[in-house]
């Protein structure tokens, strides 16, 4: 059977640096403006939130230094919390839109955002992937350097993580039968990306 | 536990224009010229059949116009239904080709062909993709408009396609230890690649 | 639930000619002169000690020509007699490396080294791939013509080989949520490919 929530559910992924925040602000403000019901949660404030009600750590930054296997325990128990969050709050008119990552570049190798035992609990209608030329985020990254915390390893470093977004979230999606959807977010543009965002969520209704 | 048909199961799949129907009809006359016996089912084929039962649609084309998830739900009854019929016609001996996609491309996505709840009911031993360059199903895809229905995108658009077509292919293999065997379509030598499908079929027994 | 051995286990991949087993050679070294416990064992060896228990086979080589779906069988006794094993010989300090292939190309297709009945069974942390560039690997090939057996097809077979490996190493880790880890193997410097991992296994604890 296929997994699914009573409401839609869209995970919105995106290498640091493509500006998929700015666009999911704007997806917000077109779905308040046409009245819609919805949600956007962001995947690691899910986590945190979760760490600091166990009393594993009391600030954001403490989250990378755990362990690794207690990092992957919470990756799973935010996404429970964000599907009960969900059932909570929405309607089968509802729309729940995730904000994290198809695939996390550390130390330790890329890891996958949506493993089995998280894109199963979120089941997910459909992945986004905002995507922009590697040069592009390249240099977002240079202008953004506080917040964009990982070294990335230039276009080329870019280029192999845009690369193995996509085969991660394909693998994802394979779980689930949910879609791969690819949004470009051209430079300077960013309402263009979220209407297309928009137009996705009213077509998987 | 690998599982497994009685029978030799081959999912045949390729993106619209790649010939694969030509090629499929070619295996089917090599494999009748041999004396095996063999069954080749048209994935859609089934979803219409099951849709129609259920009383769903009248006409084949107003299944894209069901809601998303019951399309999902057509897809996994349809992968049923083919098993269930794999099983009454052919005994060990026998070969099961099914005709559909590693992905396909909608308005709302790239959508997974053989998502797990598909690929786990089907069984197969090897999953094909029959390819062809770009540049040539572009060509057969402009001859060819009536009956190739989506918007691909062009060349480039193409490319993208087939490139997904393989990671989902590979997901999808991932989840029922099958093999991905590649078959280039040569233009004008459909035989060459019904050929190395039935060597596939040979060597999978 | 994340499926996690007691042990850190790491699976260290690379397609033949990579120069895979030199590397895992250093490693041990390495491991072994910080006075740590680990087991590094050979995907392959323990497809044959199974196989021979069974008496399906007396020689290493005997075992290619088994029907697939035994040497599929044999995968999964594999991986779990591996499994065994580290349970047996490690502790919570130890670590496991497994020797194998994240794909492998036959003339059936290209088989997932991992399917998710034998990466479930393995339960790695982390997936390595054992990288260089495909010219490099192709000449480390002709010149070890004895004992790489299949023809790989050249620079572009090698590139595509690659890609593959790729891909279903970030389907396989998307199973267990494990990481895909990329490590070059500099020509002639084998031992900074064995440094990198030493490195992740540090990291992974």
């Amino acid at each position: 059977m296929v997994l699914r929530n009573p409401f839609v559910t869209v995970i919105v992924t995106g290498v640091p640096g493509v500006g998929k925040t700015t666009v999911l602000g704007k997806v917000a403000e077109m779905l308040e403006s046409r009245g819609k019901r919805f949600l956007v949660v962001n995947f690691g404030d899910y986590m945190f939130s979760e760490a600091s009600r166990e009393g594993w750590v009391r600030h954001r930054d403490e989250m990378r230094h755990l362990p690794l296997r207690r990092q992957l325990q919470l990756q799973e128990m935010a996404a429970r919390a964000i599907r009960i969050e969900g059932e909570k709050r929405l309607g089968e008119e509802g729309v729940l839109l995730v904000d994290t990552h198809a695939v996390i570049k550390t130390s330790t190798g890329f890891w996958p955002g949506l493993p089995e035992n998280v894109v199963k609990e979120l089941r997910p209608d459909s992945i986004v992937l905002v995507e922009a030329p590697p040069e592009v985020i390249h240099e977002r990254q240079m202008r953004d350097r506080g917040r964009v915390r990982s070294d990335i390893g230039g276009v080329e470093g870019i280029r192999e993580l845009l690369s193995f977004a996509r085969s991660a979230a394909m693998a994802s999606a394979t779980l689930v039968a949910a879609s791969v959807y690819i949004v470009e977010n051209v430079e300077g543009r960013p309402e263009e990306a979220a209407a297309r965002i928009v137009e996705l969520i009213e077509r998987l209704r």
